[in-house]
């Protein structure tokens, strides 16, 4: 019951562009209430401007001049602003879809006059969370785009940077700042891979440990859901680098290819680094599975050398329990000791069978 | 027994086309005794026609003048017609043959004056049952005919659009007509697979919750046997719809081949998720097991304790239950008690031992 | 012991080839004492001819003429007729070989003059038993040579549409020919993959339905067997189709393509069903583990239930058996039915206790 | 400790070649005592000599006539003769490292004079035991050198048919002689296959007639293990033969390719079968898991019959064991005979209860 | 919480680099406090020269000669001596960040002046633990740096091959001398391959003596992950080597690149290895499943054989402890020894029942 509402509200969610026309730019997504901010950064080698506004018309400004821009913004709800902007920098409207719709998968697409980046940024928030968010890029001659959905501080290093003007950024054309950019993104994706390896290590080590509880297959579950959720996320990465790196538009210098070369090479190592826990947490499983049986075959060698042991003796001490008349050893004066004595070497008799058993 | 009507129903179905000389446009399928309905929207920027009609004549009308048709045929099992409309069309014998299999798999075939797409549709219909029905769509200059095998309200978004005169649709020509249609199907993948995840995450509660009877495993069998269901009706459709981008017809204008991009896109997402989902529903599969192992634990574990406290205990009060004449502590006048008083200290010695076992 | 029989009767087939120089033609195969019976249909639009005849020389008449003929020969434990009808048609050595190989698997190879393919076909016969047998199929200008192991009837509905006037494959040249000879092959591998379907499900009802019996892992393997050896004989006619459609050869004209190309797609689809119906199969032998365990679950616990019930009673009227001479409780008159009382509350408590375990 | 030891040799082995410069020929294997042997077969359409000899300056004469030559070189450990006719056939270094390293995998090397391929040859011996042999394979221009460790028979049936003046092999040039030698080892591969068919059948019979020992789990994976070892032996003859097929070398003339093919289809069908045979051992394992646990149930079935009938009674006539002073029903004549009619009853009542649980 | 740490430390170590511009050289290892020694091996086919020093600049003397130089650098975190070697000989800032990010997975850049490899060395140093390395090779004209994290010994070999002047290796170019290098990393993988077989055969046999201890799902799981880790290790080199053979660069030889083939040789055979290694890792946790239900089923048989047998018994002796007045057998004056013989009856019944079953 408790589980249907979340169901809905997705359902909802979806509803909203269902049945619409292709190209209805409609927001899709979670983050429906904030409002649209604003943020260039408009450099030269030389001079060095910041501009914060909420007003989408301070962005057009920046446009043909020599300067490099760069232009965040952040809320994604406002569909009528992301419009405006995606008219001004002649963006295709299918394109505004994607910038809206969170549930876009990463992918690249190359125009005459920009080329057009949507990823999922993967982060540990300031408190500390584990947050997906949806990020297009539009990198053109002189500026780049990015919208996001909610204003983080994953850019933080770069925004020093670019203040710092002897850095390689201030330096460089706008490509360097669109690498620089996917540059932030992916060490991200390492820090949540760690992360993520950590968790397997730590489930590791419960099991070792025979820490063991009933909420553990859960924990091995949600982790590989998790995984799951992120190999999706980083899989068509891939492609979109290597599209970035065979392309032959005039928008990436051939000096700078390395750099999304090197871009490459990190996309790959996440990868593979993913395969890794993916394989470890399936293992996980197995060892559960293991841990379980042996614990089974633990008790049931407990109840088995008990009951071996004394259902036997108490047949015996049934039997002296009859009440037949004619049973000699009753009279006998020494039978109780006797029976003693038997009863304790049967006993040593079971140990010695157990202790061969290696059950002891 | 009862199983075994429904499979001998099967073989008759079969048996329709059996031995028949290939290219007899024989109806398989389920719904034979619809009558053939017929929905004509002819329309241009300016003007809008709608007509239905039962009478396949009807549709010739419309073809050679410059307006663009939407020609929707419901009913597959009167091949009659659909032969007629067929030789109108210039339409090959196999691919007639294509239309009226609804076992056939999507795929594409490219003629000179038109395209021939055949595809699964898949949605919740007004009582939302899960269906699957097979639909052709043949896309030539001017024109657009598909082939449904029952009347469905998947395309009433696209109705209501094409009778707006302002959009996009009632602008463009046939091949947006095309992808429009596309659409709305491929949209309605994305309910199902939706749909789907709502089930495998209600499993997964029932399991976590212990709700857990008998009727899971076929609940994760038949979940399994959907998914490859679904999954091999969106396996082909990667292929068609790369085929249609990379195709050099003129069928379909450069400027609109974007739109297939989108659809490209959508139809990867799609598989994805499927994926992801027939991972977790196997990964569901093994927490049922490891549920399974953990209720066999805890039954063993109270037979393992009530037998190891109370089958010691019978034996040592079987042992004053015996009948020999000489017991000396049967004599004495505290044994009673004493005797109660060592049942109590092993009673708990065992609890402190279960403690430790971690079985308490 | 028994089953050791059927692999020396193996050994000695392999043997027969062993050692021996390629190109040596020798009949591998169990049909050894079949004689050779051939079939001719030699038929142009107009006329049409049917000879069966027992001398391979019969077959020589109609090469040559502008006439389509079909000559199947079946039995092919005469190699010496195989060799000559293969001298007499230009065939290769090697390709004879392979003719009479039964465990050849299927492959084309193209020649100047004629196009060899390799099949293997099922059906169910007469006696609706599942056969697999070895087909050959020369397709050159104007002549098709087949040979078979055995007469069987899956040709039986072409030979009635070529004794018809009007069927296509009179008024179509020799490569049409060849299309409905594997058309008929390829349709008896849907009625094999639906017949396995079938026993799949039932199989899955005697799971659901708990009429399970201990053969059901037999049942399984057996399957499983024979979805893989299936498996391995459509594997390769993916390429062998692939590649005629692909082949400039002459022999088959370009308007027949389409044919063949539909050919191709049959084959998809088999082997799609193929996939699927094999993860079900490793999907019911999961369902099965977890059947036994549910079932062993079911034991567990009502032992667990008489155990936990009776045990710690039996102890009690132990403890009263005790032949102390001081027990207070023996002495006072409402002991007897005050223990009762107490036994009853026990038990109570008990089944309270599992009815809240949800045992009971 | 008594496995230790073939790992130190394992060591010892590698530590040969450890660390020397590449290119060094030192061999590596285990049969070091074994002399150097050759056998010289030399022959035209009309002539056919035989030499045998220990000298490897016996092999030189015959470089250079018109003749075609099979020097056969048995006893790899001597590797100063193997380097000696490698500087006469003017054959590379690395290719001679290459002859005496048994862990080398199959490969293909083209030089201009030769073609150089290495194999694993794998037979039964004389007392039927499985060996794989390490084999090279030199094929020139009027010669084939073959290297092997051990002379075996398997090239025997080879023998005699170079010795029938009528044979192909005597009429064609050398490299239908290469040809004749890897059709031999690969025929030897089929029996291989064959056997392990027969194994995998064993063992599948074993499990079926309960004649479970533990041991099976040790047959399965030595089974597992065996068959990994060929199929890295036959993973790399695929590209091999495929290599030798598209080859432009003149050292094969084009009307012999079709053997070559022949052969590329053998290897084909071997690895298909092995995947089979893999996945029927993987198949295995799950048959033998659900073997135990059904074996686990029908113990616990009968544990839990007998303590479910026994324990209640043992508790009733605990009851009248009793030494109270006021049971009522201990003074009443009937009470033994009523007690055993109440007891037969409850026994009748389990035996049902049972028969409906379908346990007995 | 004694876990935590090191992933702690892990984090401080990646956080070196985050959010730093790319291209900047930090050290990422941990091997922080090793000071940079440099070995440069300085010859030509008459003369040898070898240099030990602390000063980078001691490195810059040889270039431009006609000589061939190797210069081997210990020790990796003071950034700024690499840095200054990387500017004197023209490398790429990127590159130098990949020689000290010791995270970096295997790869390869060629440039104009020079061949850039990074590989993972793996072996066993002289304490025999297991180590893997980190190990950057850049191949120019006449000499070949390497950049190591720690002097090790792995090339000791060659050192002393260098040595020699009559070695190939002195005879040969640069590129020789890069062979050389990757010739021996490669070997040491070849010794740890053989080790991981060691320690699979080892738990092997261990799962076959029956010494399963609680260790070996730990010890397998151990294994897992360390093959998990090498794989990822040799995964890149196939391509890695591969590029190089495909190389147009003039840096190395034709003649050599039958070398670099003899590698790649090396490369896929390691591969295969550890593949087959893999699948028998899984098959170890398979076969410990089965050890641990076999184990199980042993108990359960003592259980049941031991309770089957005198819960019956005990019943019957129960029943004539009964005290009912009127029990005629207890006055007969045979009755306990006719009883004794109807229970060694009974339990002779039921030994003769569990031989029936197998069980004894």
């Amino acid at each position: 019951m408790k589980r249907k509402q979340p169901v809905k509200i997705k359902k909802t969610k979806l509803a909203k562009s269902f049945g619409k026309a292709p190209g209805t730019v409609v927001y899709i997504g979670e983050k429906e209430h904030l409002s649209t901010k604003i943020e260039i950064h408009d450099y030269t080698k030389d001079s060095y401007n910041i501009t914060e506004t909420d007003n989408i018309e301070d962005a057009f400004v920046f446009k043909g001049n020599d300067h490099t821009s760069w232009i965040n913004i952040n809320g994604l709800s406002h569909t009528k602003e992301i419009t405006r902007i995606g008219e001004f920098y002649g963006l295709h409207p299918l394109l505004l879809e994607d910038i809206v719709n969170t549930n876009q998968r990463a992918k690249i697409e190359e125009y005459e006059t920009h080329i057009f980046l949507v990823l999922k940024m993967m982060y540990f928030n300031k408190k500390q969370e584990f947050t997906v968010e949806h990020i297009s890029i539009v990198l053109g001659k002189g500026y780049v785009i990015t919208f996001q959905e909610s204003e983080e501080d994953i850019f933080d290093p770069l925004r020093s940077r670019i203040s710092n003007s002897k850095s390689r950024i201030r330096n460089s054309s706008s490509d360097y700042l669109g690498y620089s950019l996917l540059d932030a993104v992916f060490d991200n994706y390492f820090v949540v891979i760690e992360h993520l390896g950590d968790k397997v290590e730590l489930l590791e080590d419960e099991l070792f440990n025979e820490k063991t509880n009933s909420n553990i297959t859960q924990d091995i579950q949600s982790l590989k859901r998790e995984i799951l959720r992120i190999r999706r996320s980083v899989l068509p990465l891939r492609e979109v680098i290597g599209r970035i790196i065979k392309s032959e538009t005039d928008l990436i210098q051939e000096k700078n290819k390395d750099y999304f070369r090197d871009l490459y090479d990190h996309i790959i190592h996440v990868h593979e680094n993913i395969d890794v826990y993916r394989e470890m947490i399936w293992g996980l499983m197995d060892m559960y599975m293991t841990t379980i049986s042996n614990k089974m075959n633990g008790i049931m060698k407990v109840l088995t050398i008990i009951s071996t042991i004394f259902i036997p003796l108490t047949f015996i001490v049934g039997v002296y329990g009859m009440n037949f008349e004619y049973i000699p050893e009753l009279k006998w004066k020494y039978s109780y000791y006797v029976l003693w004595g038997i009863m304790f070497l049967l006993f040593l008799a079971l140990l010695i069978f157990f202790r061969k058993k290696k059950w002891l």
